[in-house]
């Protein structure tokens, strides 16, 4: 099967060699998956990528969803698909096994997910909200919630949704305005409008259950005042029969640059006053329900990005090798053409796109990893260390990877020319597809605020410190071999000169100039994001030069000879200018901050 | 009239207080255009762009163009459109009034122009097609060629094209095949394909004019062996009558990502061996015509990039000041919700967009100006490096302000959020339309490679060091207002380090390592772009400087203010990190060209 989705021998690296997910199955939690079976699961996944979800990519993107009265048809194409996704227990992957759960690390997960997103990513959204309502039910459901929910959700006969935004509450969710009136019998009448809801109604699934953030008549203004409750369009009886409709009613879909496949719903509830839900944990505390679900939440987007990245590059690395245009630039004139490949910008654009996507991947299998660990691990310090370093790379693995992928989607239209441009090739539907996920579930510029105003000061700091422990580790590994001392060189001076950057916006805020230090939020996720790359090839390149000691089969020496290129092109031709961008946060100019709103222009 | 497609206020400062235009007419080729004649012509662009183009930019994207049976319908709004603009004879400006033509000024056109590709730039490829048709009659046309043909072109009442890609002939236009045998009695036979044609069929006019690029038979392989003809859809009698149909079919139209309005045909030349043209130039000599046009074509693709970018900023501006979105970052919590504008990232995100919005539109209009000035001076030494100034510049008129045009459509469609990516907004449409502008008329890549391959070494490098001249005198001017010295000194530091660059280079050319200096030939054309906005960017600011000396009325105040503002952050935020890319092309890594091709990956 071709590598058209992702790089299996990529994949393979990250998850045996680099990460070694076979340690997890010396642990009773994850004993199933050695390394047979992680493989097997890896083939299965993308084996159903390949032949069932790509080739309906750009049929569904084509079709898209319609909306008539209320009903969303997505897809036709989707509906195998669906069938075959569930059939397959892809949902729930990592979840437990006595709710339709298959139990598996993270990790492997996300290495299904990869080929997943990578195939057909607006499919993928229907799956993605369905498990995460269902997160919602297994940690904040009652006993009968779960009962009534849970495996239905995780199997995939019913879907889940999140709704969330409203038209005047998008980045600002405390200025929702969906009421909850209590009816003195456990539910609640719930009336709102909400908008932006992917897979808020659809035909895949018989029922869907909505998680839905109101307010409870009466309680506080903003986040303190909101909760959680579950809200299914056709109302469940006791017995887990399918009872009435609960006037949760879809009020149209938003025609969009991209992801055609993915209904994107304005929802209407209580319209006639018969929308009825039960709370969903505590009162008032449905912002930080929320918060338990956004880290998942958030590597998703992240995933979904970057595979589309992943597509984009094998598209472009396979084109390039076959279209023949032009001569070597080095050959006598007249020459015959060559392939594209043999340019040398397109080879600079392709060593780009596979450096981006291979550290990419390595961030994102790394924060799976770094879950399953927590699991594992029977310290509670470890635990705690492990939590902080997710924490800290969330928004790097949504806000600075998403930013990277469209960058590489855009790439990987350049490499096709006049062709990339055309809907004959997937590369410009990658990239409109790509788009969204720098928006939705939270902005990078909100990433980016995480990262500066919450991550950087977690546990007084040490979470991020944690973090620049385990890069060190690298640096250190990697200064012992001659072959890498320099790039080992270059990655440390990068993360002297971040933590520079760090202290200087630390005294900005000290000195309580919360805007200024602010200004320069998505810069500094920026170049928070660059470092983690750099140390990922980095790690990449010490486990490529030892293996290349060994005297690996020849196509293994190319791959790992590749991991050593890519390293040292990303040190060499990124964290250069990464370093110019930290110089410009230390500036800290002020320009953006002080210029006036009449001083913008316009109007 | 609303700001919505391009600042008035900052084209004017363009036009009269940076550039000075009115000067061109003491000049006898100008002297109808003094100010108020150019302000009436800006004027009336802006009025008939916002009222009859903009209005159908989202209707003729979701119309877009049909194909049946070898004709094709563009957008039914683009008829009235149409008649509109060839009535105010827009379509030749700058031309000879004998043939049609208003003999503009080129500043003064492209002002027109940012405000008719700001408000439609798929509509306004028809109008440019048929003036670089035409303009190619102009130039290479014989008396009788320009008889029949000229006047109905620039007019509009017959349309043009430009046959050159062919499916294995893209960049490499030396790879075509099309073929023209001479028939005895002045006139060729066509038989060829065509692909990628904008145009080339519609049914705006009742004939369209084709130049068509061909290889005479037995004429040499490669670029040397091209000629240019003329085809016309409908044969042309001699008495300028319109005759037979000429074999000139679309056999399709392509499915693109953007510009819908835009029909991209391909067409097949002599399918019935009935198609015939005459030789446009001289035989063989097809390349240099089609250089001869290039700068003309290459600076509206410039224009049209840019538009997108203008138009996106003020949109993005206009939401900023009314979303209400999310307390003050200083605000005690609970505050109520400010407009965005007011939060630093949007606002860092804003500036970001004003300041290459600005730079990019005086680097557009210099050029126009840069033309002007050869056509009203008589000495040769100063058109000659009037001449180099433009052939350097037009590459990064082409090449860098398309890359930054399109990651500005990027920032415009995040200031909107998840409104950004619907429909209901222009911004993903502007970005969508945008990226095509950094594939055609040359990929970005080749324009780095004419930037690197060319124009740097043009007249032994007197055309780059000219430019260089006058950015310093920017520079010293700036040195002497105490306000910009630090500003100027910056700019300097950026310039010096530009020709360390360069020099670099030069002696990694001169070892002959030919594709290690190509390798880095987009990074260098990022670099110059950059310093050149910078330049632009100071030169702005030495002019608000200035003015605000003056005391000026209380509205241009701002106006001014905002310049200063510009100028500042490019110079604090972007430059640094310019200087970081320099410093990664003179390190000049060679990893993307060491890498062998089964170590990239996939098969």
């Amino acid at each position: 099967m071709a590598q058209v989705v992702a790089d299996r021998r990529d994949v393979d690296f990250v998850l045996h060699e680099q990460l070694n997910v076979e340690q997890l199955s010396r642990h009773a939690q994850f004993e199933e998956f050695n390394k047979k079976t992680v493989d097997m699961v890896v083939s299965e996944a993308r084996n159903l990528a390949i032949k069932e979800l790509l080739p309906y990519l750009k049929e569904a993107d084509e079709e898209g969803c319609s909306f008539d009265n209320g009903k969303v048809t997505v897809p036709k194409a989707f509906h195998r698909a669906y069938k075959l996704f569930c059939e397959g227990e892809w949902i729930a992957m990592c979840d437990n096994p006595d709710w339709g759960g298959q139990g598996m690390p993270a990790t492997v997960a996300l290495a299904a997910n990869n080929y997943f997103n990578g195939a057909n990513y607006p499919f993928m959204l229907h799956n993605i909200l369905s498990h995460g309502a269902g997160k919602l039910v297994e940690c904040f459901g009652t006993d009968k919630q779960k009962e009534l929910f849970l495996e239905k959700m995780y199997t995939g006969v019913w879907g889940g949704s999140m709704l969330l935004t409203e038209p005047e509450a998008g980045s600002d969710v405390g200025a929702l305005t969906t009421k909850a009136v209590p009816n003195g019998d456990g539910t609640y009448s719930i009336t709102g409008n909400k908008i932006f809801i992917s897979s808020g109604e659809n035909d895949l699934v018989e029922n869907i259950i909505h998680p839905v953030l109101a307010r409870i008549e009466g309680a506080p203004a903003g986040t303190a005042g909101i909760s959680l409750f579950l809200v299914p369009k056709f109302r469940v009886h006791d017995d887990g029969s399918q009872g009435d409709f609960n006037d949760v009613i879809c009020t149209g879909i938003e025609e969009k640059m991209g992801i055609h496949g993915s209904p994107t719903c304005s929802m209407a509830l209580g319209g006639k006053g018969q929308c009825k839900g039960t709370l969903l944990g505590q009162e008032n505390r449905g912002m930080s329900a929320m918060f338990v679900m956004m880290n998942e939440a958030r590597l998703h987007v992240g995933m979904q990005g970057f595979s589309c990245a992943s597509t984009s590059y094998l598209n472009a690395l396979n084109y390039a090798k076959e279209r023949v245009q032009g001569a070597a630039i080095t050959a006598p004139k007249g020459s015959p053409g060559v392939p594209i490949i043999q340019h040398p910008d397109i080879r600079r654009i392709l060593l780009t796109m596979k450096s981006h996507s291979e550290g990419m991947r390595s961030i994102l299998y790394y924060v799976g990893f770094m879950e399953d660990m927590i699991h594992i691990s029977d310290n509670e310090e470890d635990k705690a260390r492990y939590q902080g370093i997710i924490d800290v790379l969330i928004p790097v693995a949504k806000g600075y990877i998403t930013d990277r992928a469209f960058d590489m989607c855009s790439h990987g239209v350049h490499v096709f020319g006049g062709y990339g441009f055309t809907r004959e090739y997937p590369q410009e539907q990658l990239l409109r597809d790509c788009k969204i996920t720098q928006i939705y579930e939270g902005t990078n510029g909100i990433q980016a605020m995480d990262l500066l105003g919450r991550k950087l000061g977690l546990n007084k700091g040490k979470a991020f410190t944690d973090l620049l422990a385990e890069v060190q580790k690298t640096i250190d590994r990697a200064k012992d071999i001659p072959g890498l001392k320099l790039l080992a060189d270059m990655v440390d001076a990068t993360v002297v000169k971040l933590m520079e950057t760090v202290k200087s916006l630390g005294a900005v805020m000290g000195a309580n100039n919360i805007s200024a230090a602010f200004a320069q939020a998505h810069p500094f996720l920026d170049v928070t994001g660059d470092t983690i790359m750099g140390w990922m090839l980095l790690w990449r390149a010490v486990i490529a030069t030892q293996k290349l000691a060994d005297k690996p089969k020849k196509k293994d020496i190319s791959f790992y000879e590749g991991q050593l290129k890519s390293a040292q092109f990303f040190i060499h031709s990124v964290l250069p200018v990464t370093r110019g961008k930290m110089e410009v946060i230390m500036t800290g100019d002020t320009a953006a901050l002080d210029i006036s709103e009449e001083a913008f222009g316009a109007k």
